[in-house]
């Protein structure tokens, strides 16, 4: 068995690529990932420069994934690639994944981890059957106060849950949106590379995660109305779904990539019959906890007052603020443990189920939508 | 034809009134009205005694609205009672307001007008037949903001909305609701005297007020999900209502009052294709304007940048914080520029059309939440 | 002895006053006076013509002073005006009011008291020897979460203070103090209209007066440097004081009037060795607790676990703001209550014995910069 | 030349260190940074075994400084160590500091830069004889809001610059201060391991650079009053400092340790003749720009309205927020280009001449506070 820090491989993510520094940021921040080799971009050329800029050994840099995967397993299993961080465009997510799953890679996969909710199915049998590790991420879980949130309900701090509402606006598509021309070239507008929505597929389906992760219930009934805005253009870019619990509990999904000025207004808040919590993804540090017949309480990362999970997510003393790249560099090293096979605890990283759950969501969203905002299982 | 100071007349406000002083203070504002007389309390010796505490004449001290209106009456017209405020229990807002207008007295209502859209409506028709002005306290809609956010709006700031947003979240019921006997014991729970609608006849509708009143725009569609929480709990206590306009408009009304720890977050929020606009009650001063592409502004009261009707409707200079009591003083002040046909603003108080778009609304919720979540006409 | 309503006279606050309507709705709200008569207006036509909008008695609007004191001692004890609160340009605070005092009347009087601490004195001398009630309108001490403050510290919920910090940054001078011309013509700026200071007899004292109005301590020493920003400008528009108490206590009074786009930014803060205190104006109805070892709470209006002064200073139900108004009604309402003889808090109105305190700071401040920075005992 | 990635080398920061992953977390986070070796911990053994967990090469893990030097120096030049992180205990920094500048190495050096404002002086030459790279890490520095608001200044966004206002307010020494056994065992208050200062060598010296640092302004004379609280403690836990510019302009450098509650609140605030700036460390996304006669503008990360300088400090998209260790990073990718010799913009990390000024302020402070309060020159 492998030890000492995992070896991974990037598959996108180079040059030009937005999200790559997250990732490999994330992976660098727990000092368990040894950045090795991949396919940073479609561009072999431009893949091969990359790797040269990183100083990466030249042979570790692919030119395609048939390559990589031919590549890495000629390895011997002890300077193999063992994980692979997938940040292509969308629709290569699933058969990317499949792939890499099927020959024995551990996963890092960015969001969404698939155009169906059937293929999401079929991905999480093949990684149990596998015995891999998936990690989907969904980033907003690595917030220490989003995991405080999680431990206190799962503490009881708020009793019974009753109510839940998650908002998660935007409004980069805005200048977009109004004119025929831009709008058509708007990749995340074309279903071919976005999938079958675009507001809650990209955001929605957050909120969605965040309200499950938080509460710990399970939402399986969902009512949606979606707005694509323009009758041309095929994918929603705002809409809002009423969802109900196994329990019955009732909460909101907001999302929007049309609410002009928003940058990324993430609120998850949920109420139950002792007390109600509140985070807002643009201050991160705070955690709004209102008790019942009390002042509000406005807990702060690294203080003794917090829960173990939430202070092992944080790398520095209280009132020095940490951010989206330390909230990823948590799911890396929740990653991290559940790969080499330590104890971990339950929300370390998001895992494939996470990524089935949440496209059934987006799939009954659509289906309730388009059918007149008629109640529809998940 | 009367000028000077408006002599007022209040049914209900007296004693241990919650609301009395809320709306005597902001009659007393704008120094327009001369509080003259009343029936005060439901039990005469009450009433008497408040009226001597108030150093009012005795005589204005009436038993019932029988002995007010014949006393009243009876004088002569220059030393007659020209207005009313009704503060009585909901029950009794509709046929005291019935009796009042019918009988030519100018009427400020407390809400909800009626109980139920029918009787909105007759009560409108006999408004209108009998000329007087009719002034329902949605009060919120007096708060400089409010307004400010009412002016930029129809002078085009958010060029074309596309999405609305209002949420009115309270607590306060929470303590109550879970004990059978404490929530049987809660008058806004028993319909015989709240009406049809807990939450949504008491707050849902202010925040469908505020969407239509800073929009000017028409809801003439609803899809609610309400929440008794307690099968034996007659009325509603939470809800959600997709809501959409005559042009198409999609928006959301929230309201509860199970949102353990909140007091009375009441939050609205509009998005055009220009810009966005946020206004929160509980920090009344603050509206923040987000315009595409350039930073967020925070407008508050007082300044010169602010349109006329907000600058108004600010009785002091910047960085000086008004609140609710100021917000009802302005809609007392408003309510009489009409009684003295002096020229006023759209939007100055609310009007009996408020009241019958009000009742209209909660009931199509009602509607809709019965028949399993389905689109309801306004 | 007089019962019932109070009757009050005004000098000053008639049409065009800022500050009338402060005064007249504040002795309206607690509905504890009766607004009779006064000098309401330098031009007698004006003053006359005020009191005629106000449906006063025409015989009650008097041309001056004098006028005004032998027309109401004229009259039998039980008509008279029993208060006068005094409204005029600030150099006429300490004439009118001496002379007010002298015959009896209760004043009350508008900041700064006099113009300097010698007259403050005799005041507080006269006040004594008449037995009369002297006011002075701190307004900031009528806000409900400032008496919280008070409340808390007294009970000890701090601790023993070890440090203060008290803010009050406008900066409405900016756009008149950099051009001869435009700073030539603010009467804030001439020393025979506003005394011996401008930026610190008219707000730095509001700031030197929270310190010790919440904690209760006594600032006997004072270090100021204070910058007048122009050599031919007379008048401190800016500055700071470093204070410490009778008991060693150090603390920050900063003042300012060229805080370039702040409005009425006020911010006190008191920490002690088990918890620290923060309120800030522009936001009166949030009073941060910072406990040690604990997180933050946000103490609001209202609410059953205040003290019970903050609770008798609110008139409302939690959630819904009260402002400067308010707070002012507060003040007028304590000063009732000695006016009739009730029992009354400590700190239900600032006394005469405040006047001579925050005349005597204004003076340390002067005398410290003059003679470049050095410690005056106050 | 070397060229690509700088091989960097830490003294101190290995286990059990609080500060050590801010600064390998900053150094990956560019890429611009291979970690290859140093002395990590005091004891020979935890220093190796920090090396063997981190996977560096075995002989790369020092005994102590001389080992090192001589361990790099005998290796050819292109393998060598370039850049070295002084983390050691404050009482080091200066020695090693110095030792590593004499030798040609590149120096990233925690604060406090030196004992004495002497030894920032000659270290500052040797700095210069030798040509070397020396980064001081002042952080908040590295924050893009921090930099916008330099960049503003530096465009005369504000005007005329005529007041400012620094703070810097913890708590943390509140739960041991009081009681002289447990005070006395804070190293923070021994003079031989902390210096001559706890707070303002500590914190209230951040604050002084931030005022530098944004503004472009050079203080030059200081009047301040420090306090120890206790007589057998011997440095200072909190202070003040007026202070005055070359061109008069004045501020205030608030600081405090004792600050009951507080975390890291830092907030700093310029006032111009045309608009006035603040910002906040721990909102750190947030700045605040209130422009004369305009609502005030939320200025926030990654924005086209920001300057180059602020969009190159930050590393995505609008709406995520970063966090300190994003701006530690931002300062090392400031020093790399320094050591690599690309062009780099004024202020993309603190110099050695920042290390001299605040050490003179520093000792200003003290000088001032001992001799009574008196204004002494820097």
């Amino acid at each position: 068995m492998n030890k000492g820090k995992i070896k991974l491989g990037l598959i996108g993510g180079g040059p030009n690529s937005f999200i790559g520094p997250v990732h490999r940021i994330a992976a660098y921040m727990g000092e368990r990932y040894d950045l090795v080799g991949g396919v940073f971009d479609i561009d072999y050329e431009q893949s091969k420069a990359f790797a040269e800029k990183l100083e990466l050994d030249a042979s570790r840099a692919y030119k395609d994934l048939d390559d990589f995967i031919s590549g890495e397993l000629s390895r011997p299993a002890d300077e193999r690639i063992e994980a692979v961080s997938i940040l292509t465009p969308n629709f290569l997510h699933y058969p990317m994944a499949k792939r890499l799953v099927g020959e024995g890679f551990h996963v890092i996969c960015e969001k969404p981890i698939t155009m169906t909710a059937a293929e999401a199915v079929e991905l999480a049998e093949l990684v149990e059957q596998k015995g891999v590790v998936f990690s989907l991420t969904h980033t907003y879980t690595g917030y220490p106060m989003v995991r405080q949130m999680k431990a206190m309900i799962a503490a009881g701090a708020l009793g019974k849950i009753h109510k839940m509402d998650a908002q998660y606006y935007q409004g980069w598509i805005n200048p977009f949106i109004h004119e025929k021309d831009k709008r058509a070239g708007v990749w995340r507008l074309d279903p071919a590379k976005s999938g079958q929505s675009c507001c809650f597929g990209d955001i929605g389906v957050h909120a969605f995660n965040l309200l499950e992760y938080t509460t710990g219930l399970t939402i399986n009934k969902v009512l949606a109305d979606i707005n694509t805005l323009y009758e041309d253009n095929p994918l929603d870019v705002d809409g809002t779904a009423l969802v109900r619990t196994t329990d019955g509990v009732r909460g909101i999904v907001r999302a929007s990539q049309i609410a002009t000025g928003e940058e990324n207004n993430i609120v998850v808040t949920v109420y139950g019959d002792k007390a109600g919590l509140r985070w807002e993804q643009e201050n991160p540090t705070y955690l709004k906890f209102m008790e019942e017949g009390k002042p509000a309480q406005i807990l702060k990362p690294g203080n003794p007052y917090l829960s173990e999970f939430s202070l092992e997510s944080t790398k520095i003393a209280p009132g020095h603020p940490e951010g989206l790249f330390d909230a990823m560099g948590n799911i890396y090293s929740g990653t991290a443990q559940a790969i080499r096979k330590e104890s971990y605890r339950d929300g370390a990283f998001p895992t494939v189920q996470d990524g089935v759950r949440g496209m059934n969501f987006i799939e009954a969203v659509l289906e309730s939508s388009k059918n007149g905002q008629v109640w529809v299982s998940i």
